[in-house]
Order: structure tokens, then sequence, then C-alpha cells
């Protein structure tokens, strides 16, 4: 199937429109049409080859909703017309054991990312969502449930996840105490869905300029990293600490927060972070972990979430050709929370699908 | 009581004879005869005040095995003639949720160290068991089970909780896949209690060296850390790793070693570890944790434990007057595994109980 997207045709050029070729239907594929998809931070690091691995040209986009236009023969799960999701992966080993237990994010052979990965069976290299159509196997496309905004739900798809699963793996729920690091796209996020677990929830910011932001979003407390007096105070006094900070950083000043057994979770930065010292870790038994994204089964139980509790991001809606000024208003920390993408707003290309 | 000891009068100075008084008896107190002393490398830093908080005179020493010579009149759990243990704790607030649940070394308030710490009802400094006498409230005072070989209990009420405890913290029993990373004092103990938990257990260092002493302590496989192909063949291959390394080092090369959701315990760092990259804590849910020693019931639960499966320390006996001698080959690693001190060795000051 032709379609067309905007692609990066190498680290350092604008993204722009480009034709390209989506697979024919295999077996268990399902054709959609991209509808709205997110933009993530890592969209920005891939497209200007941040982390060295970026092959180009390179399609972005990994919050993807859109509209089933076509299924192949095998597919059960989807008909056309639905309303479905696909999110940073779009295939896995599927008979490894971390497949089998719905973790396809840590497949033992390495999942294939929606964009900028080989294709398990010809070696294509993958597009995202920042195109008109993509073609996913029916086990890495979710359903949308009824009631969730379409133009909203798009960064539940890598945002969401991300600080869902965390949440979920140090079972958060009613009376648990966490914190969240930073209040950005993934921060918002987290303290959205603590929030709607029944958490108390306190975000953690360097000054006092997020504070009205952070209650606005629900968030209980917010607290002054650099107010030395307050953190001490606010020690011991946490079970799980979400860290979104995206940079290199210092977990030191955080880690005394944890109480006995806590957890600092990194979900922002890849990689280093600053040495520590771990006097912290020894008193207190506490821990720094790290999570990426979610599995399949457990990205579908987010969308069923936030549907039933009308949990939703907070979305700056943008055409496909502002792209290039979003990433630079990214990079500045300008967009509360989430830039998204109308994909109705890049035309279809003469000979493209419908 | 008059006792005597061995102290440092100073940060630079040697350990030396050391007449001074113990408490007479509290109502819940129990005098004890020490018989055998461990020596830890804390023992070591503690001395020479290599972080910072030593006050001196200083007696070290805090794996104590003894017999009880006196009891105070609340005291119900020993008589006279007991053979009881006293590790790196004497005293906690006891009525905090840290306290109640057994982890005294979490105390709220903070536990009392065995030694260099204030007496809780009279800020006098607390003297540890590199003396003929020590006096401690029964409540941290543990039985020696029978058939525990007494000469080598000792070590196991610090270097054997310290390692028993992240081990039983992290659920290891048949079937887990343990690492042990250096091969000292600490490390000795994890290999021997992780193999008598039924664990799959491998020791880690930087060369062959100490390959066939893993072997021999029943360790199922060693694995060098310098050899790049061994260390990816054994990628993803850990639930747990205890890290015993004492000094300053970087975690980054372990990291990869552990499965999904595991962990690596920091037990012998106190001090800053190096940056690390977040990559293997995010790709795999990793985690980097610390442990410090273990509460009171289950350090009596590691006696029990290493009575039945009759685990015990390898030891060197040295005499009291060999203490800095034994400090000095501590800084070598000259010691398999630990130094133990034979109290009878120290001759009974005139004028001290007997």
């Amino acid at each position: 199937m032709k379609t067309i997207g905007y692609a990066a045709q190498n680290a350092t050029s604008l993204l722009s429109p480009h034709a390209f070729e989506r697979r024919a239907l295999r077996n268990h594929d399902v054709a959609i049409e991209v509808l709205y998809c997110g933009v993530c931070h890592s969209d920005l690091h891939q497209a200007r080859n941040d982390w060295g691995f970026s092959t180009y040209p390179i399609v972005p986009g990994h919050e993807i909703v859109g509209r089933v236009i076509d299924v192949g023969p095998g597919v059960r799960r989807f008909k056309l017309g639905d309303t479905v999701a696909v999110g940073c992966m779009v295939d896995s080993c599927q008979h490894c054991d971390q497949c089998h237990d719905g973790e396809e994010q840590y497949c033992r052979e390495g999942m294939t990312q929606t964009y900028g990965s080989p294709d398990r069976l010809t070696g294509e290299i993958t597009h995202g969502g920042f195109s008109k159509h993509i073609v996913v196997r029916e086990e890495f496309v979710m359903s949308v449930p009824e009631g969730l905004e379409l133009s909203r739900a798009a960064p539940l798809l890598c945002a969401g996840i991300t600080t869902y699963s965390p949440l979920r793996t140090w079972g958060v729920g009613p009376g648990s105490r966490v914190g969240v690091i930073g209040l950005g796209g993934l921060g918002h996020m987290a303290v959205k869905l603590a929030v709607a677990m029944g958490a108390s929830v306190t975000v953690i910011g360097r000054t006092e300029a997020k504070a009205a932001d952070a209650l606005k979003l629900n968030a209980d407390h917010f607290l002054v990293s650099t107010d030395e007096a307050a953190m001490v105070k606010a020690n011991s006094s946490f079970d799980l600490l979400i860290d979104t900070i995206p940079v290199r950083h210092d977990v030191t000043p955080y880690m005394p927060l944890l109480d006995v057994d806590g957890t600092l979770v990194i979900v922002g930065q890849i990689g280093p972070i600053d040495e520590q010292p771990t006097l912290p870790l020894l008193f207190g038994r506490r821990r720094v972990a790290g999570s990426l994204i979610g599995g399949i089964a457990q990205t579908q139980e987010l969308l069923h979430f936030c549907a039933s509790k009308n949990v939703l991001p907070d979305c700056e809606m943008i055409r496909m050709d502002q792209i290039n000024e979003a990433f630079e208003r990214m990079e500045r920390a300008d967009v509360r929370y989430r830039f998204v993408i109308d994909m109705s707003s890049l035309p279809t290309a003469p000979g493209t699908a419908a």
C-alpha cells in the first residue's frame, strides 16, 4: 500500500513529506488509517540520532490511534471500522517466557520497535505513526474502548504506559505514597494515573514554578527539591518515586525521601545518571530501578482503566506540518503536556490509499 | 563492672589494652563474658575514622559470642551460663513500626550500634566486643543454638546476617540463581548461605585467582568479570547479585547479568558508586538496592539455620594482641575469610571481673 508520512532524511534535516510503501497485508496483519499520533521526546531523539542507532529515512511516531481499513484473512479480533491503537512495539518473538508473560517489551530476542527496527521477516526498517497509514500484526494492535476521547488517547500508548506500568509493578493503590519527579509528558501522566489509582501524590520540582500546575492535575502536594528543610521533613515518606527527568541527573537528593524498601523508578533518562552514595540504599533497603513501557495486555488494561476513570493527557493538537516547530518547542519544554498530530492535516498524496 | 578491652585512642594509633567500666546492670540487662569476637572490615574503618564519625577511645567488635555471667532482675529469656550472641546493634526505640516489624536496623529513631553510639539513657558511648565483657539489654541478645561451633559462630553476627538478610528479602530458595560479587568475609558467607538455601550459586571475580576457592565453598560456577565473552554469555542469567565489594566501584558491568526484575544488592560499600547508564535498568526492569545487616529476629533465625545446616564461616583464630597485624592483613585482603579473636587470650586486668 502506498502511503505518505513525515520523515527525517538524516540527523540534521527537518522532517518533511515522504512517500513510501506499507507492506501488503500478511495473514494476521491489520491495516490502519492513522487518525492521531502523539509526539514523544524519543521521536526527537531518534530523528536526530541522539542515541546513535537511527537509520534514515526515519518516520517517527509511536503513540498511534486510528481506524481499521483492512485486515488479513487470519485476523479474528478486528474488523473494518474498529478504532484501534498501536504503541512502541509492533512485533516480538511471541514464544519466549517474557512474551508468554505479556512482557513483550522484554522479549528475549528483542522487540520490534514501531519505527527504526528491522521487520522480523523481511528485515525492512519499520516506519512509525507520523504517516497516513500503518500495517501491524494483530497481536500488537489494541482496541480503543468506547468513551475514550480519540484525539487525546494517543499519548497513552507511550507516556501513559511508561508511567502506568511501574505504578502497577510496584502495586500502587489507595494508601500508596507516590512522588513524581518532573512534570512533563511522562510526569503529568504519572500524576493523573496515580491519583486515579487512589494514591497520595506529590509532585517534586526544582522550583515553585510548577506548583500550581501540579495541583491543577489533582496532585495532593508539591515539594521543592531545592528547599532543604522541606526535603528533610519529607524524609522516608514515599513508597515509590517515578523519576521522569529525561536528561542526565543525580538521584541522590531524592533517595532519602523513600521509606524503607521504597523504590525510585527511572523512566525518563536513557543514558548515564551521576555517581551516587550507597548510604541511602543501605540504610533503608531502598532501590533504584528502571522500567520500560509495558506489555500489550497491560497497555490494553491501561486503555480500559483510562476510559473507566476518564483519565486523559492534556494535549495540544497540531498539524503534521507543524512538527518541526513542535520539536523546537519540546526542546524548550514549552508544551503542556503533549503534542498530538491530527493526521487529517496530512493531505493524501496522489496514488496513495484513501 | 570493671573490664578490659582493646581500643584505638585516635585515628592513627594502634589498638592497645584499655581498661574501662561497663554499666551496672539495668532491669533487663544481660552481662556477658565475651568468648569470641569476629573482626569486621568496618572495625578497621571505624578505628581509623575512615567514615568521619568515630569517637575515641573506640573499642570495636560487633560479632560477639559469649556466656551469660549475670542478669538484671527483669530478664526472663536468659540465665547464667547460657551461650549467647550479640551483633551490630544493642538498642533501638522499640516502639516504631520498624522495631515492631523486627527491622530494628531501620529504627525510625536510629539504632544504637554496638560500639561508637551514645547509650539511649545516659549518652555514654558504647564499646564493642574487643573486650572481656559486655552488657546488653536482653532484646538485643540472641541464643546460640546447641551444635553451633562457638569458635566459628561469631562472624555470623555481621558477615552472616548482612548476606542472609538480602537472600531472605529477595526470596532465595531452590531454583534461585544467585551471583556473589567478591569473595571476602561477606562474599564467602553469601556463597555458603545461598548454597544451603538450595540456590544455584556463581561467584564473580575479576580474575581466575579465586575460582578454586569458590568451588571449594561449593559454588556451582565461577565467572570472570573481565572475560567479555563469558559475561555476554551470562547475560540475563541471575535473579539476584550480592555485591560485597567494599570499595568504590562500577556496577555497570554486572547489571546485564541480571534477568528481568533482577536486583543487585550492595552490602559491602559505604560511600559512592560510579555513575551508571540507565539502559540495563530500563531494558529489564532491573534494580540496584542496598541492604543493612538484619533485624534481631532474623539474626536469631540465621543462627538456627546455620546450626541446622551446619553452615559456618571459614575462620582464622587470633589472639587479642594480634589485632593490629590482623588489620594490616585485612587491608591486603590476606585472610580466608574472617579473623576471630579468641578472647581467652586477653588477660583479665587486676581488679576486673573474673
